[in-house]
């Protein structure tokens, strides 16, 4: 049971788009304060009481123990201290001596949430100003409270089928040819491969749906030459729009009004890539609308997926901020300097990027009345999505495109996907994106993924490897790395082939992926799920965290330590483990319930299915549409008599849905751990 | 069998002091080759060698797969991402079919150590100017290749007994009523401790070897008064000596010509806390002789142990960096800056700290020779413990002093501990404060620590009270915090009961950690090892790095994730697990070799003991001087007939040695794990 508690004058997010009745009486499970002008929420906590929630953030699935921030930040610097990132998502779910219930907190404001961290006994939500909506959800399970909520927050992006395959990015690829190159290299070396995203280096000087005239003198031909190869391109598109004159996006923007405004009624200006930069007020439907209408540009040479970035939005200065930094270091010239005084020249040239006065600066225009920025900070990337998924369905309504962003806020699940922002060529990372998996699911992003391999920072051979292995299971598979840090593409490495082992297991899973990942955004359940949500009666798989569940069948247990060569590996049941080491080449262990250490050299990696139930594995294939979804062998243990639902479809088509899409895969198996030649099965129930 | 090579003209440092024979031919295990000015040693590696070593340095015990740099550095963020850290500690010990063997690289410039980072299968050392002695040890053990070079660099800093008792920190303790109320604190609530140490806050404006007349009038009262409280008070020094005329250290060390100099003769000056600051030239035995000296102010007002600070050495900035900074951002005022130029700007203000122009601004004197101090940067910390060192020695000779550095490099192990930098209340740095435990020691640093609950950023209760549970172990035990961070000592805290109880072990196994210490001290052994180096045929041990041994006896497990409730932990023989609540409070459970799942609540942690074997533990006390380690309980596990070989002394005489302190606790035990009252059994053979 859902019920909404309204406190001063929420402001409209567009969030939870089903009506949800207004609670009765005060808000049960909290204690509700005032605080000057903020509005305070206290939950009482057990010493065990755990809680979830918070989609894109650091720590634990577990969240106790610290203080969280809901502010969309341009910082790549993803270490545990960090209170928010590029994203906010602002689900809680508490179980334990607290109570078992869920709490959606809809302000896109600056929300503090304080969880056992002042006070390791009480959790403190604090909304800024206090004009917030909570959503209350009671349900009987950890899982029934996330499939409440997700039933009022819409059902999830899908992706096009394609968008599950391997994608090859980096900041830094200048032109077509360098384009070319990299997908030759794969395609000769059979590294299987999908897409390839082009980062801002596409564009003419950074200018949003532009491409460089000498570098990408004719994009239709690319992408056209590209498709004959079964790649797509994947161009990036950013928030800010640069000023300068006769740029068509500036110029129409300009003459209709559609940038963000000061309070001096001038457009705000903030620098990023382009330099000088005008801001889309995405909050308003209107411009929503035109700006989608720009990636018909792109779309009409033949693209079919973006990425949205920059879009908290990020800002590197403001002439404002900028000025007043070098007035500062004037006035200091031939001074002898306390310390104080140089940190704090020093703190304010930092703080000229995505400063917070700078966030004051500007207005949105929400339901016609000027809203200031930092109230509703946290909708411009959402928004952005909406733009561009609102611009496809007017492009082409009957078609699926990919499309992911790096800030988000809950409702821009329903228009697009998320990867989990600029990350590092750190090991803490893989255990950062395999945690950030279920919390994201909570929230409704289902289609999102790291940047394989790390942006920030050289990678590692064995890091990259590592991190593809897992990788492997999460929908967006992008392999993404900064400029100036080392080459990061599979076929740079001496371990290449290793690599190319593990996307093997990618392709051969697809049917899989793809049927789960389906079935959970259209039923609105979790692909990915904490221990906790499936064992809840299991104090140890509770509290299990580098482990995740996939699907209805599988648990997941990537290595994540450097020159490991196994892990511990909690099973709350009897499990059969398939060691990969390719499509081909994989063990079959059946396993029982308890704690166990697995040997898992460099090239070796693991995928759990529980007893009793059996998941499809196809043939692969070097691209997306070349696998064979018809031809599976099923892996399995003790299940005889079982089945497998495998959903499939076209990949395209925008009205997926499970009716006529639900195939029943039947066996009869023996008692051990099996690997079924699938031909033999396919063709039983439900299929053709 | 250790030789050395020599290429270029190595520069002295000291860090050996024992002839070692110069080896004939070429350097084995090693590809030389010149690079520039550069002078590379390439070994190559086989897919599972190892490589132990560098001491202070993030990742872990097994270095592999990354670059690291000896470039002693001021920066608290302790990601692993950090090349280089404190302290340069230059040993490698490499394991496998590269072959068995150590090499310390006796180079105080910036060597690159590129281990399997850039080429998987290589590592690559390369000395920047090729001025280099290399020490190659070859024995047939990893305990043996460390003993071996623990043996030509010198036996490991003593400190008195006292220092093992817990010591109470934070920057911002700034009168003496401040401390007096923290020494209440502690000893009206029972909570054990020896020290309080004191940071710049003291000092009259942040010079050296004054204190503030206001807020410490009366220093040689307070020392006397904290005395009879059984707490000693422990200051921090730092490296620069404030630049004012009419402060004593400043217009003797200008009168004499003890400053570094610039090329131009003139002292160089860099910002550090007072302000401008010179930096003493320590690798001077007069300079140091005369800051040695200083010290005696200290000491003559009761003081008896210190900690050195900023001696990397730390730079804030120097006028010269500023002024270029503040003049570049002059030339961009009013211009529409580019990314690129706004970019710059920013970095060359991030960049006036630790600049490395600054640090080629200045010289030594060595051997009378100037010599530019980014050639011996790595020396300049160690010099200046050695200076205090040798001051404390002329001030009384036979008395042991507290002495802990945050700069250190191999040969400052011989005059002081370190503690192990300014790191953060993360849980990942109670990891690391684990991993750099045996490497510290495998490079002389028996006595460190890191600071527990974490330096920079806020606690939690749960993080501090799981870090106190491993520095129950560390020889050096401080809780120290930032300024403007939480409050962080015990009392402070809900569950301060809980606290409290693990410093009880601490304290009631203080004869225990004390004889270990000291033992591995006088007998050049590891007080903490790598589980590969007692388990070498042992894989899955040689992998384990979230474990480590402790002395002849034991093995520590901390958990050190937040949330957890407990942890797996691999045994790599059968041990007893003694699960502590308290000195007063454990069970014993005894376990046999392999993999377990340990359950342990916020407020439980485990220490194994090897089966066979046992340890004392006293009745404890809330000082150390109280600890009556005449009165024993013996725990173990099946060791009928077992015998501890049992060091004690004085705890302050600096003429240590094994004859005569060590005496045989006896016991014919059950099989059973069991706590003997040793009350019994003390005065058997060898004692009184």
């Amino acid at each position: 049971m859902i019920r909404r508690y309204d406190f001063g004058t929420p402001i409209p997010t567009d969030a939870v788009v089903v009506p949800v009745p207004v609670g009765e009486g005060s808000l049960p499970h909290m204690v509700t304060a005032t605080r000057g002008g903020a509005l305070s929420f206290t939950v009482s906590l057990g010493e065990h009481d755990m809680i979830f929630g918070l989609g894109e953030s650091v720590r634990g699935i577990n969240k106790r123990g610290f203080r969280y921030r809901a502010w969309n930040t341009d910082d790549p610097s993803l270490h545990e201290g960090r209170e928010c990132l590029y994203a906010s998502h602002n689900l809680l779910i508490f179980s334990g001596t607290c109570g078992l219930f869920g709490a959606y907190f809809d302000d896109p404001g600056n929300v503090v949430f304080d969880l056992g961290y002042t006070d390791s006994d009480k959790a403190v939500i604090t909304s800024p100003e206090g004009n917030i909506s909570v959503y209350l959800i009671e349900e009987d399970s950890l899982k029934g409270i996330v499939h409440a909520f997700r039933g009022i927050i819409g059902q999830s992006y899908l992706p096009p089928k394609w968008a599950f395959g391997y994608i090859q990015s980096r900041w830094g690829y200048a032109s077509e040819e360098e384009i070319r190159t990299i997908v030759r290299e794969h395609r000769t070396r059979h590294i299987p491969l999908d897409s390839v995203s082009m980062d801002i280096d596409y564009m003419e000087r950074f200018k949003d749906f532009t491409w460089n005239q000498n570098n990408f003198a004719d994009l239709k031909k690319l992408t056209g030459d590209m498709g004959k190869e079964h790649i797509r391109l994947v161009p990036i598109i950013d928030a800010g729009v640069k000023q300068e004159q006769g740029y068509d996006v500036c110029d129409e923007g300009l003459a209709k009004g559609y940038f963000c405004l000061k309070a001096d009624g001038k457009p705000f200006v903030g620098a990023v890539w382009p330099g000088h930069s005008y801001f889309p007020d995405f909050l308003r439907p209107e411009v929503r609308a035109w700006f989608g209408r720009q990636y018909f540009k792109l779309l009409d040479a033949g693209i079919e997926g973006f990425w949205n970035d920059m879009n908290e939005p990020a800002l590197f200065y403001s002439e404002e901020t900028l000025q007043e930094a070098i007035e500062l270091a004037e006035s200091c010239k031939g001074k002898n300097l306390g310390v104080e005084e140089c940190f704090h020249l020093k703190d304010v040239f930092q703080q000229t990027a995505n400063n917070m006065e700078d966030y004051r600066r500007f207005y949105h225009v929400v339901d016609g009345k000027n809203i200031r920025h930092d109230r509703v900070h946290n909708l411009y990337g959402y928004n952005m999505t909406r733009a561009a998924a609102e611009g496809f369905q007017a492009y082409q309504a009957d078609k699926r495109y990919l499309l992911f962003s790096r800030s988000s806020y809950v409702g821009a699940h329903r228009y697009g996907g998320v990867w989990q922002g600029d990350n590092c060529s750190w090991w803490s990372h893989i255990l950062l994106n395999l945690k950030q998996l279920p919390s994201l699911n909570m929230c409704g992003f289902l289609f999102n993924g790291a940047d394989l391999g790390g942006f920030g920072q050289n990678t590692t051979e064995d890091l990259l490897l590592r991190w593809l292995q897992l990788g492997v299971f999460t929908p967006l598979m992008r392999n993404h790395s900064a400029q100036h840090t080392r080459d990061q593409e599979i076929y740079r490495f001496r371990r290449s082939e290793d690599m190319r082992r593990v996307l093997t297991v990618r392709y051969a899973l697809l049917p899989y992926l793809y049927s789960e990942f389906m079935k959970a955004a259209l039923t609105d359940e979790m692909l990915f799920r904490p221990l906790a949500f499936d064992y809840p009666a299991d104090d140890v798989a509770c509290r299990t965290e580098d482990q995740v569940m996939l699907g209805g069948e599988c648990m997941i247990a990537p290595v994540y330590e450097q020159n490991a060569r196994g892990r511990h590996v909690y099973l709350p049941e009897d499990m059969l483990m398939v060691r990969f080491h390719s499509a081909e080449d994989y063990d079959l262990l059946p396993m029982s319930a308890g704690h166990h250490w697995v040997a898992l050299e460099l090239n070796e990696f693991p995928l759990f299915i529980r007893r009793g139930v059996m998941i499809p594995l196809s043939r692969g294939a070097e691209w997306v549409d070349a696998v064979d979804s018809r031809t599976l062998t099923l892996l399995g243990w003790d299940c005889g008599h079982a089945e497998y639902a495998f959903y499939d479809d076209d990949g395209q088509s925008k009205d997926a849905k499970l009716e006529g899409h639900v195939y029943a895969l039947r066996v009869d198996a023996p008692t051990e751990g099996f690997a079924l030649d699938g031909s033999k099965l396919i063709h039983g129930e439900g299929r053709d």
